[in-house]
């Protein structure tokens, strides 16, 4: 299953403010292609992200696709409250592992987005809401500013935010400091912990790896993926980076490995040069597009009716 | 162990033609950074490939450099009569498994090749010569032409290359059709017949997934992969499509994964540079170059005195 979330991570990353209604055409064609999880904004101040303003109506037209599994960013409980009103399914709440990348991201200890998480979920439980609430773990492998970050304190925070309240957790290598061998290790020992609440990995590309982090954390059992359609993102600390795993290549070597994602591939690149073409100017990533898919291509290639 | 094969994959492919006092500073200096083997060129009649005229100078000259292990492609008899002739370590002898494939690019059946490589053999022992003879086996995964190709038809080949006295046997994905699954599964099937004969995997980034596949490779024990600085090359069949899995994003993942590559990261990033600007209006590869290495970097950093 790959989650979408060029629509927030992607999106909050450059400086093309999308409208609504290719945003909204956006998912409309995501879900056409198969399509089950999308990320469709954050509930931040639009005054810190005028691109992700509309999250509140993307939300309500996302809910109308049928199958689709709609989820948000929210950086703390005044967030929270605006993604329970808004009926989403999931909300993810940023953590940083790294206290140095906490501190100056968020302006909070990573202990206090712990915190943050309990009265989320005290407020969601008060309002008799079905939100699910996930702790996303980031700066999991590492952080431009910290340096290292110790396996044992990404893993006592992950602990931290399942005792919160927190229905899932996820990793992030927020900066494109993983490799294969770390992934293989920090996930089999974060799926120890959290079992089926461990809901997804999350891996940029920023030095090429993303693809293979993805195989390694495949092998230890783990099957969620976050990626962006053509790569859109990138990393304020890494000019010119690229952002998260490009949607289209992992759907590519999910299905030619045999594994189900359901989506129309062929749909997805045709998607892809919709979306480029409102992203005049920006760099996209990816590869697949390049060549196309091999004439052998035996995996799922028509979504689902 | 990664063999450098842009001056001979990369350069065959792309329009540019770099002068020899270029190819030799490219040689001297991936020396410097640790690289031991080298595929300077091919023994290929001029007038079929200018850019690769001068692998006799270039042979002669990689040979001055210690510990540095030199090789070539031919082709043919007369190829290998001129590898031997120039001292070269190893000659390459490509085989295309997929007959389709081979007809077009070789004009010749698999089974040609396989007789080629006999004589060959024949006549390296006549001249008492010590150049190791390798038997590439390439569409391994499948082919633009023919589209699927039989892993039984491609084991077969490289037995038959081993029976025929190739010293060594390689498989290369030709076209970027092979996935992490088909890999695993081909590799440690070609492992339990050659050996320790099995000498490299060679694959193409086409679509993205140069380096899971690499990474498939490394779990099944293979640990000799080609790759090309920059990713240098492309695909006559899928124009704008990447070449070589690149020398610096795999040597990246080896050695953050603690693999001892034996290489010097920046030296190959600054060596990066240089070609770069030879090779001018030039679609290169590759990712790690955008973002420079981690800081947390663990994997050795300097090359061997």
């Amino acid at each position: 299953m790959i989650r979408e979330v060029g629509l927030r991570d992607g999106l909050q990353s450059i400086k093309t403010v999308v409208p609504t209604e290719q945003k909204k055409a956006w998912i409309r064609a995501a879900h056409a292609a198969g399509q089950r999880e999308i990320e469709v904004g954050s509930f931040v101040p639009a005054k810190l992200l005028p691109q992700l303003a509309d999250t509140a109506e993307l939300v309500a037209f996302a809910r109308t696709l049928p199958g689709l599994f709609v989820s948000v960013l929210v950086p703390n409980l005044r967030g929270a409250q605006d993604a329970i009103a808004s009926g989403v399914d999931l909300m993810i709440v940023p953590l940083s592992a790294s206290h140095a990348h906490s501190l100056a991201n968020l302006r909070k200890t990573p202990d206090d987005v712990v915190a943050e998480v309990a009265r989320i979920r005290a407020a969601r439980d008060a309002a008799g809401a079905r939100t699910l609430i996930e702790g996303g773990v980031g700066t999991a492998f590492g952080c431009t500013l910290q340096g290292h970050v110790a396996p044992d304190e990404v893993l006592r925070l992950m602990q931290a935010l399942l005792d919160a309240g927190a229905d899932r957790v996820s990793l992030a290598d927020t900066v494109g400091y993983a490799d294969p061998r770390v992934v293989r290790e920090l996930f089999a020992r974060a799926q120890a912990i959290a079992g089926d609440r461990f809901w997804c990995g999350h891996f940029h590309d920023t030095r090429g790896l993303g693809l293979a982090n993805v195989l390694a954390a495949l092998q230890t059992g783990v099957t969620r993926f976050d990626a962006c359609l053509a790569g859109i993102g990138g990393c304020p600390h890494a000019p010119g980076a690229s952002g998260n795993v490009t949607t289209e290549d992992l759907a590519y070597m999910l299905g030619s490995m045999g594994v189900d994602t359901g989506l129309d591939i062929d749909a997805l690149l045709a998607l892809r040069e919709q979306v480029q073409s409102w992203l005049a100017g920006e760099t996209l990533h990816g590869t697949l597009w390049r060549a196309g898919l091999p004439r052998t291509f035996a995996g799922v290639r028509h979504a689902a009716a």
